[in-house]
């Protein structure tokens, strides 16, 4: 199965918190591709990933990075293809500036940004799963039950 | 053509972010309908619309909403369609209040947010199409078409 | 004793901070009633909670939840009683999220909010106890000795 | 009829604000009395007032401050009836300063708070109504109305 | 030696706070005196206090509190004694509501705030005697030794 | 009259917020003098007033300045006379910058801040009253009339 | 003269800003050169301004930008030159966001980021000049005179 | 080799996020200088330091101050060789005040800021080194190199 999510993030460090978004793809069945790709240290590598994504086959990219965060962005500059970004956590602002610096973009080229941090990754698996489910019968079978057992999973009541 | 893409928002004093995501689907031929569901006011509207959406024949929906922002999120709790929340900017805190409402979703529900106010409805309409495009090569042309235009259009000098 | 305060959170991990909540309600006499009501992983039973909460003979709600806080505003979107809601602290932002996403209603559909975490949680089980003391002159008493006993408290000079 | 609903606030300028309140009291046939108390300016009048409140007859006080807002949570300290606060938007900061002063308040001392500015104002007044409904059914019929016709002047599709 | 400083704050617990501003007042020999007075939880020894300080000898007030801290600008509003500010470190907004609270008071009723938590303690007690030894030369020269030892600590180079 | 109280302020453009300063302390009889001292334009100027000013005979500073507003801090840093800061509100984040800057000064050199803007002005005029009153007791009368005046002139009851 | 210093921009509105760093450069005599890059509209022009900015001739490069603020960055990435940083204000955030987006950068790369705004654009001028001036002893004669004319120019009273 | 970099600190404790700018600084070959110079408790050094760091030989000046961060600013003020500020990381803000204390200087006397905490530290290394590598070819490739091997050494797959 050829991957159609790439998950790229701007440094090793992002790869606690992106990999949410790995492990709700790998539970829904959807085939992906994780990367480094740094905005500011690999600026080539950026380019190339950008403006190859879509003849690489991928049909959503999610990117994660922190503080300054320029990587969904940037990479929604080079590709026509639906960029999800998730805020990474950052040490001094908590993801504030993260979340600004991804969410905020121009008219003209968008980024779907998702919560700061774990649950942001995890919900950026899950929408990259739905937008492919448009196409994909099955997948959007395994995504209503998935959503299904999350709700059967919530509890009536708190327990101590 | 049926339409693929709703536009929803809170209240018809929305509509005036939010005809900007109209304008840009216009622009790229692709079909959609705008309505005003109160998440607060309208909660029925609201159940029914989300739970209703995907027989509807919508493939991808665009909701704004402003302040204590629950529109977004609240269809997205009801579909498993791709949502995308645009933050209108709200009177007393700019639309920071409307973007954490928006964005900050726990895992389990994601909703695909851009920027505050217009530059954000805009781009709701663009992802909405990179989406769509995804099964449509028609519209995957028109947006790459729409995407080099927009490059095209920057002038090399600032003029006074 | 029929409970006339519900106290929902939008999640079990809500709970050590609503507990607080439970906690003061106990200690007023009130009877109260605990449930996890998950605005976005159980938006059905969200929506058969507000409905049904004066039929159930609730008089007062007490909804806590953190991060793109949506209970409180949902339930008071569906019934006319009088709605508190508790921000929890959230990871990234502490609850100012939370905050923003409970207080900042549009006209025409009020949730009292308090402050964030188990403080905003104890002062919501006090503020639902005040209200129900309007109609319950014993419950009236026992709040004012509260009060006073909490008054009493309060020593004259900081010991280290 | 005897005014249930105090609505007072710190400053004349204060007014335009919490008018909403008594306009939305008004609607909803609650009687009301509108008093200017400042916190900073007439301390004793505070005093004397929140000690009073309860053998004035009021039930519910509803309080608007802008800035360093004082005065819904000294009114909370001298009383245990329910007190509601309405934010009012600040020069400077635009109410964030006086949102955060009226909703962190300790555990002991509530106050419920509602949204900065002229919906918070007009939230009040339905949050105290909703409050007094409980003991009053003919208001509790009217509440539901007010709430019904809020819901049925929704308009379907925006307008231009 | 009757105190002329005040040390007061809203609970025991911000005392490890507070004390600073008193270990600084004993090291420039200024009496001075800590109390506990709540404005929400002791609402009339706050007023009996506030009244009552200049009758009591006290030239100077150091009020410290934290979240939707009112106990400095309320004792402002009873005294024309000059009073510092403190804001005490809060738990989920690490004292920018504190810091808002206590400085953003309205025309007419000043306090003179100082930084969030323990160096803005031992400040109010520097100013406090700044203000003192304007009329009590023997302290002015202690005040200026002090700052003088403090410029000689530091050191020239930074050290691993 | 010996001016006891200087106002300097790091530009031209703060005068309109720093003469409120000048306005309350002519009404309440206290000489002062009013200066342009720029931190960051005129340093030597800055060094020489902070190091004269006691020699000058002048009590107290009140220092006002926007964004990145250094004079009130480095005032402090130059003289044992107390300073009080008055935080200039700024074009793009409406002085909140202005207020850190001021406020949040490291242990040993205080500042006592007051709030952005106009209000500031005023009040530091005030403050700088109530500390000059502590050996001038014509001035506490003023001072204490100027207090209940201001009490006498906030009326009972809202107008339209 | 070859321009020394480059004037880059996101987009034609950013000119009213960015137009003060070239009239400050012009009044000292640096030679410079403005020119539209926008980082998401045309990141292919970016990247080739990027890696040839030293071929060019270029000995720093100035860039602002607004919202979720690239420019600056990517540029840093690419080019081993000084960059300095301008945050133009936004709509809704007012340049706080361009201010994170250009400042928070990760080790490795830096902007040097100036304020927010028209005052930030003409220190990215004076900054560029005093980077040049160490290798160009007339223009550092010509920036000592500046800064000197510029304290000559501040008046010692505040006029009416 | 002379120091051409002076790297200044307000204390003792900005030392282990100071040391990283003199940490990139070896790495690249910059001679530099470490020094504490409190703007608030050494007025007369900073004055002294700033009006003589052209003459020391210094040509870049790195300055680094948490909280009222004045230390950056003030020294531009007294030199036109260029400065850079570090916002060390602050206890209650997260270095959110000592930011913009740095960043939002008056237009006139620029301080070229760079990230809160060590990766701003280590960035004002890299900043000061490839603006001194404009007069030394030989610093110019060893900086090309640094940024090289920084490239390098980005991994390909992010490894758990």
């Amino acid at each position: 199965m050829t991957a159609k999510v790439a998950i790229v993030m701007g440094s090793q460090s992002d790869w606690p918190t992106m990999q949410c978004a790995a492990a709700v793809l790998d539970e829904l069945g959807v085939a992906h591709e994780a990367r480094i790709v740094s905005a500011h240290r690999t600026p080539d590598r950026l380019h190339a990933f950008g403006k190859g994504a879509a003849d690489e086959g991928f049909h959503v990219i999610i990117a994660g990075a922190g503080g300054a965060a320029h990587l969904p962005g940037m990479i929604a500059a080079l590709t026509h293809l639906p960029v999800l970004g998730v805020p990474v956590k950052s040490k001094a602002l908590n993801g504030l500036d993260s979340l600004l610096s991804i969410v905020q973009m121009p008219a003209g080229v968008p980024t779907g940004t998702l919560a700061i941090g774990e649950a942001g990754a995890t919900n950026a698996g899950i929408l990259a799963a739905s937008i492919l489910a448009l196409g994909d019968d099955a997948l959007a079978t395994r995504l209503k039950e998935y959503r299904a057992a999350q709700t059967e999973k919530v509890g009536e009541t708190p327990v101590d």
